[in-house]
């Protein structure tokens, strides 16, 4: 019996499971690293890493940017829209069982196209995922989240929640409410918004306040039917800084917790950070990562890499081991995923043209997160940098510190004590730590 | 009788009083916009813009950057360093009150020169402001705001309230008092908190939870004793993203409100925005204004440019006028400031060796902001841009959208109503804004 | 007779020609600003602005962005592609009439669609030119310059002179020859050479030495056969930084000066200089307008306005005065343009979807440009500034100074000299300029 | 006998001579990559990475930035400012041997402190380079270059040779001079111009043409004299975009290269490529390698690393080996260095105050270029990428593709060649070669 799918057509022949081979391997299609069987602090690789893949790049993305048109040939594509959607579903379980990702992540309109109404499109929703529920049945594939483009039609120009005309946001709940009904039928672990057009493109001509006002009663709305339809999953906002608007609302990790908290959501909401989004803010990946962790918001991650020379969102496929390694100490140290995973929101470059580059460059991804994980987890083992932070801090464990920790000094007593001698000057030791990393990675 | 103060020696000699000489005048050392006593929308000038001289910039820089030595040379300097604080404070007020500013803002060892040990710093700072406290009354300039210096001193090197090493918040808490007591006495409308070492070199050897906790604790200890101590004033928090730490955690509007809320400061505190920190954060000057004034919580304004083609604060005296008329929009908005002002937190360039360029770049700022503020006042007179984006927001005054807001809509309930005809594609006018924009600036 | 043109429809229907109303005018519909017949320091405005209208943004783009679809509606289009062309002909010399300027850009496929080869695709270009030609001719509108895309197709993903794959770049020939054809035909003053795809996506797989040769010597090539076939105008390679490649060969004015000397063709070659792929490479518009224009190399401007907080090319119409004044500073600075103009390359954002929009914005942006040809004009008759920097370098115009730049000094002479008594500390005086430049602006 | 020298004084006892322990050791003052006499592609780590200590930031650093003042405590200090600097010199080349570099760079006024005025700084510099003549001949310590800082000094605040006052520059002269005689004295392999003044503050007061002219010249007159006085060495322009300067006249490896090539400089200058200024100019630090490299102009690498999230010069010890592994790719792809080496113009954080943080720091950046170089050299020799790139341009090899290089096409032949059929899609392979990059770091 075959380990992976096919339908009526095997869309990417020559090729099979993608199997670890080891370093050693020569084979372009294989794991060098990513070795899911492999026990790593207690969990195997494939339990950490929650790889999931998306389906709007991989089986959606067309290769257009906005110099340029399409440059991505699709063998599953056929002028009638609804087998065009059945052949590419056909593909997408066809690419996961063989890249052997146990999730995946889908917009409505990734997988079933708009039809002439939203009554249609509803319509081809449920059909395309009464089919996905096929699939995932029959394979074991899971749903990492699932969630509604509502800021690619030209309807929403103006903002999904957050437009000045009403009667748009009318649309935006019908297809918000088809995609929760959706992903509770296909069990998805989670529920995303991205708020591609919640934002401004000029602020002379925008009522923020208001703005942001609809878009928090909206996700109570909607987080209050999916409760009561069954949804037990995460809420996830995915903050980015800009792009396509001017200013995005979900700016970064400490705006969107502040609004969570404003609005009464941080109960039942978390945060898909993203790579490229948090670098988009002037943040390290770590950063967004770490302020949403300490929170006891970070939900899931969006694993991709941006060019820190270009100004826009690249979502190139990540393969900075310093960056997955910073990632996955701060997924370790929240106790790893709960209902989030590594969702692979990353494309292909627009030159990368080969049916077989969709599997190289999840393959470079799926490694660079192995061998993050395993760095990582060699930190942790190991404990000496955690030892030089505890250390750090060790004078707030007890005695004054503690007491100003509980609250029980006040600003006289405190002031009082600092007319003592001089405090001594303690290195904070960056560039051993900095030694210690790289020997932690290539030791 | 004089309308400037002399102290033991006039400092800027062959300058007198600035006054408004109109646009027509070629004299340098003249106003040509801003005009104090002059109406506009109901109050003086004076009273719309409140401009206040930022004490460290302007009579303690000395023009040395990362990769080049001091430039300036003050008349004032003395090998006592309490001589020299003294005659600093005749100058400075000599210049407050040629240049006509009815406030100033200073940190403590702006004014009075650090002793031995903090005993001794205390007692200069209680002298030189006992001092202060005469000039402010024979002169009748007031103090818009103090704070206590907590970042230059090597001792700050690894944080002041966020310092892993708790010996050294002693010397903050002792530091800030004192501050607040100077405040307090010279009777500052505000308190400011710049939290220009609150923040990390690197996360690798950061707890930033617990230093968050710990400034958050600070701040309502400081509160706490400053209300007691009879301070009733406004206390501020300043944004800045980064510089001189790689994160600053006071980033912007949204992260600070967050914050603020997070710990019980938000009915104290308000936020100081300075326009250099917006733009250095990936905003526009007004969008962080709105951002705070939306929360209700924007309190002053720390007037200064950046340049946008490079990536540090640099402080300059602002001159364009887009942003004056912006910021001053947002101001107005508010129904004007209450206990804040438009404090120059600007340098002269480095090369602006001469003294008269003190004036010189306080007449460019507040000439510059005499423009926008009548221009701005233009705008909401003529109404067109408001009623503009009044009825961009009508769907939401009545009906459905009035149900929306007013929380009485359920998700399904307005999925029903998305199923009605597609909405109107809505222009948002932008460049006719803009040119009306122009229209008010330059028409 | 009408003084503008109209096909056999009319597409803006209701609105005529666009009239010099001046500053106090209410109407949308008319400049404020730029009246074309005013006399400004001995030329009008219309001979020094020579404003044109760029085809592609105006007449071809659809508003789509990377994460929306296409916004905007063209009365003009047809489902037969030849028949949208001379539809959208007629509306592009409509509209050109209308507005009152008296240039247009374009590339090769804005005009005229591709066909199934590069026969077909010339062949329509040949018939489309010809109905331009006879427009032209009627309606007295110009040609500023000429281009051909050659980054749009995919087949140019990987470059286009630049691509590694020989067989590609006959097809940039022959689209660049065609090109060249027809700008001949249509009486163009120049022809433009934007280099999209002329750079890499990654380093690695790169011979950036081979590329650039490859260009260099692609460029002489094209430049031999328009000199062949007649062509007297002037080439122009127009810089940008980065996309949609991560790094574009033509990066600034700097690079590209030395390119084109490297390659020899810095005598028929000069400059287009867009103001937001300037601030894209770090640098202020005027920056690189003065870098070419002291290089005896600018040649034309594509005038529009980027955001500063946004790390993409935002096309916007320039309303920033500010810029506007600097820009006609350098260009009245090297004499008025020879073959060049301002082309407003510069697209409606994708939300401002009245056709009137079109009008809107290219009003705002001819008004702009008008201040700042007055404001410039102002500051040349005035004098003030640049008998400043005169004064400054003065010490260069005669002596020692004139000996050192006459190439008479040896280093050892020149040391000699700087034994001497320390120089004198000089201010730059740059808040002072600024006020000037504001008194300009607004006096 | 020891491997190492002690002057009159241990300045960092406890700290013998820094030993290769491998990546095994847990001991923080060893080397666990770097071994100096391991042979990597038939030299020595040693003769391939010429590793270099900036006299600067080692040895004068002190810590402060723009908020904040000095944090290091150096031991060798004194009030007597020549014994302070004789004292320095011995603890320089104490820790240059324990570290084992086999060179220094050094500015002027790092080693011999200013006089009252030139004559007597000369005298300085002259008395304290016939000591460290003495110190390299006992130890066996080079001279990578010297240089002036021409920069630092307020008189240079308008520019150095670039600075509108001539007799400014006759100071910048005297001061070359000096240098220069002192680095030929110390047998330096190269000279060094960065240019930190050499830019403008402000375009308003700025004649940037007669200010590059001046600098043209001026390197010519150095250039004269030092070949006439006996120096062989390469002359060096270090690249940098902006800071202290709004404008760095030497913004990239591009614009420099022009330069020099216009002065008629090329050929005795090269580049110095620093990897932060690479960053600040918004190019991948390779980049600027590779262009240099092109150009037949790469000489000698300022070996840091910046802080991609800030936008000012973080002058960081280099840890990132995929940073280290591109740019030891360029370096042996060039032949390996000449005349230049790896200088570590880096600085400890200004709280890493411990002394051994020196060595720390150090260790930190040698380990990363030697793990670099042996990265770099397992490419070469798989030579699986570089194969990849040449069958990426065979076209170019052989028929028309060579023709075309060779100048033999016109554009006519090559578009007819262009009518024919459609090019194939060839995919850039690029997350593949990411995949091979990290095969090659972690395999």
């Amino acid at each position: 019996m075959s380990d992976y799918f096919i339908g009526n057509k095997e869309y990417f022949s020559g090729i099979g499971k993608i199997a670890y081979e080891g370093k050693g391997s020569d084979n372009p299609l294989a794991f060098k690293f990513y070795d899911p069987d492999k026990m790593v602090g207690g969990k195997t690789m494939r339990e950490h890493l929650r790889f999931s893949v998306a389906y709007w790049h991989s089986f959606c993305g067309d290769g257009g940017d906005p110099f340029g048109n399409a440059t991505m040939q699709y063998p599953w594509r056929d002028p009638d829209p609804m087998k065009s959607a059945k052949n590419k579903l056909d593909a997408a379980f066809e690419f996961i069982t063989k890249i052997g990702a146990p999730f995946y992540c889908f917009h409505d309109i990734d997988m079933a196209p708009e039809g002439a109404n939203r009554v249609e499109s509803e319509k081809n929703l449920i059909e395309m995922t009464d089919l996905a529920k096929e699939r995932q049945e029959s394979t074991g594939v899971k749903l990492l989240w699932g969630t509604a483009n509502v800021f690619s039609n030209p309807r929403y120009m103006n903002g999904a929640a957050s437009n000045p005309d009403f009667s748009v946001v009318g649309h935006v709940a019908h297809q918000v409410k088809a995609a929760i009904d959706a992903t509770i039928k296909l069990g998805g672990a989670g529920y995303t918004f991205w708020g591609g057009r919640e934002g401004y493109m000029s602020l002379w001509n925008t009522d923020m306040k208001r703005e942001l006002d609809h878009i928090g009663r909206f996700l109570n709305m909607a987080r209050d039917y999916a409760r009561k339809a069954g949804f037990t999953g995460t809420f996830y906002i995915e903050p980015k800084p800009m792009e396509p608007s001017k200013h995005q609302y979900d700016f970064d990790s400490a705006t969107v917790i502040g609004f969570l908290r404003q609005y009464g959501l941080d109960r039942d909401f978390k945060l898909n950070i993203e790579a490229n989004h948090a670098t988009l803010a002037g943040h390290d990946f770590a950063h967004d990562l770490r302020v949403a962790r300490d929170a006891g918001l970070l939900g899931s991650v969006d694993a991709n890499q941006g060019d820190l020379m270009n100004g826009w969102d690249t979502d190139e496929f990540p393969f900075d081991v310093y960056q997955t390694t910073m990632a996955m100490l701060e997924i370790l140290g929240m106790g790893g995923f709960v209902t989030g995973g590594l969702n692979f929101d990353a494309k292909r470059r627009r030159n990368s043209t080969d049916l077989e580059d969709l599997f190289l460059a999840h393959i470079t991804g799926m490694d660079a997160f192995a061998l993050g994980l395993q760095a990582a987890q060699r930190i942790i083992d190991d404990g000496k940098i955690a030892e030089m932070v505890r250390t750090r801090y060790a004078s707030w464990d007890s005695g004054d510190g503690d007491a100003f920790e509980a609250g029980k000094l006040t600003l006289e007593e405190l002031a009082a004590m600092g007319e003592k001698s001089e405090p001594k000057s303690v290195s904070g030791k960056q560039e051993y730590i900095e030694s210690l990393l790289n020997g932690y990675l290539f030791g």
